[in-house]
């Protein structure tokens, strides 16, 4: 069990991890280089600055991915720690660098909360950061298991969710969701700098959510850019590519050549369905598939209105007005609403509906049936 | 005062728009080449389906960009109504379609409510959805009077604030605020349809924030990127530039070439920094100038989670602790918060703070003096 622990480096994450894992009587010691972010750490409550008189059980090295090699076999030639961990967002090169210095790799394993906040340093600082978050672990043939477990320790300590993964798929993987985005949204950012103030009259939360991570610090993510490089730079590529064809089509649309028109828009069209597409991959993904989906039919009764109420008690009844769709029958002309619940609801659903005056049904297009056939055994 | 209105096109807008009328008693007639959108519109609330006896007050075009001038030039030959606005999010365009078409410039008002959902149909559509919004109006010289002052009251009846631009400032300011973001967006969001699944284990809030809006229908996106192609071209050009230097400098680092690493990670520190200076502009925009600030110092006990309560304490007499900053005296070590507040608010709380144990005193910084001599009259 972990009662004692040392975190180097007291900015955001490292002073988040000494508040969390205090709150369960875990004795943290903090340093930095940084007198005044330790000493800040150490009056919010994330531990007592200085040096512990014998090793402590685990020691977190939150320091910039360039650094962790060099701060990590410092620590371990002091004998700070009997285990250690970091928190750079990157971890190729970090491992590279810890195989390549003095450190001793087998009480080592590497670390990335997927936490983080625009505002860095101590006074950004929560307890309840790691909450829920994945933390990713990246255990190499040479790491102990006492070691591995001090780690998986801290991370339900910190009341986040462990996922052991390769350095290199980690890298991948950040370099397309975070490294990458963190790039386009600072550079859609760095465009706010022209125009005139009154174009902000117009801007909106679009806007402010493309650009939102931008504000992170620029030292820090130069630092973590370089230590990812490759795998960004591949990202951004790609990206850059789509950007030409894309400047390219608008450039044909804005001259109204006619003869390229419909070329052009074919293309911009299909970057913003791939875009769909792309988006699609990161959204309901804790959902679940709907292993047993029934589409119910709700007629709406021909007065103003009478679909918001239906919308409404649906609301109620725990259906997301998200997922409706409405249709017209064929000849009648009447309207209906139409929505999916799972297989085992649908039944009581329906008789809800019947006794506030609705008339539901299973809807029975064609799709519905075949829905029906492939989900059973 | 208008009493009756048209809305041509009952998508997410027009649907909005006629929920929103309909509150205050305004009778709404609703019309769309889909018949589903128009009797699902009108079963939401928004209004009645087809045609009125005689011409209304005011009709709102609700169509893409590239339709506005031709549906518009439609209506305005059978009569519909006394006076007619837009709502597309581009103005240029549709201006010079309504002067190059038979339709009559004087009772028209070109308009764009800065408002809009990632879902697009009636079925998203809120009768609230223009809610302190900005809507801006676009007249022109040939404009009367009467039709503008129409349009300024569906604002009002919308609960959204007019912003009168030229339809050219208007279009520029979207290009950089509005449709770039959208474009960069779904670049974004189109990658994602690379990596393995496992890589969306990582992705958290900030991919996203950035990717968010690209689930705008492709469509419609396609016929608003082609009514403003040349303003969103220009914006993306640079941003393409920035892009390639960035690129470059990525490659660069991959390489570990070292006689080019410092001037690569001058490029990347300033492209990310341009980045949080932009970003600047769109921040806190309606908070104010802090015309009179006062920097108060409080001292915080050398005890563990002082400055975590002292924190506490400030959230609860209204000061926002990310506004905080540390430091440590000179010589004795001691740790400070500090933190800026209205001149008229630092005494009181300076005597507030005292009753609760902290020691409170005006920073006496060189920054701060000069902060407090220029903001004398």
């Amino acid at each position: 069990m972990i009662r004692t622990m040392a975190v180097v480096g007291t900015g955001l994450i490292g002073t988040s991890v000494g508040l969390a894992v205090s709150r369960h009587g875990v004795m943290v010691h903090l340093f930095d280089q940084d007198e005044t972010a330790v000493r800040t750490a150490a009056a919010l409550g994330a531990g007592v600055a200085g040096a512990p008189a014998g090793p402590v059980d685990l020691a977190v090295i939150a320091v910039p991915p360039s650094r962790v090699g060099e701060v990590l076999a410092e620590q371990q030639l002091r004998g700070l720690a009997r285990a250690y961990t970091d928190v750079a967002s990157v971890k190729s090169q970090p491992a590279r660098d810890v195989l390549r210095t003095i450190s001793d790799p087998v009480s080592f394993v590497g670390g990335h909360p997927l936490a983080g906040r625009e505002r860095s340093g101590p006074l950004a600082a929560r307890a309840d950061l790691f909450e829920d978050r994945s933390w990713v672990l990246t255990p190499t043939e040479a790491t102990s298991q006492a070691a591995l477990n001090r780690v998986l320790e801290l991370v339900a300590l910190c009341g986040a969710i462990p996922v052991m993964m390769e350095s290199q798929a980690h890298d991948a993987a950040v370099a397309l969701t975070s490294h990458a985005p963190h790039v386009v949204a600072g550079l859609m950012a760095a465009r706010l700098q022209t125009g005139p103030e009154e174009a902000f009259r117009l801007a909106g939360q679009g806007l402010r959510d493309v650009t939102r991570i931008a504000a992170g610090d620029p030292l820090l993510w130069g630092d973590i850019l370089q230590s990812n490089a490759a795998a960004v730079a591949g990202v951004l590529r790609a990206l850059h590519e789509d950007l030409s064809a894309m400047l390219t089509a608008l450039d044909d649309l804005a001259a109204a050549e006619p003869v390229r028109e419909r070329h052009s828009m074919a293309t911009i069209v299909d970057l913003l369905r791939r875009g769909n597409a792309g988006l699609a991959r990161i959204r309901g993904r804790h959902s679940g598939e709907p292993a047993s989906q029934v589409r119910l039919r709700v007629a709406v009764a021909d007065r103003p209105g009478e679909l918001a109420l239906l919308l409404g008690r649906l609301r109620e009844l725990g259906v997301c007005p998200d997922d409706v769709t409405t249709s017209l029958a064929e000849g009648s002309g009447a309207l209906f609403a139409e929505f999916g619940v799972p297989a085992v609801r649908a039944e009581p659903l329906r008789r809800t509906l019947s006794e506030h005056g609705w008339h539901a049904e299973r809807a029975v297009r064609a799709p519905d049936l075949r829905e029906e056939v492939l989900s059973k055994p």
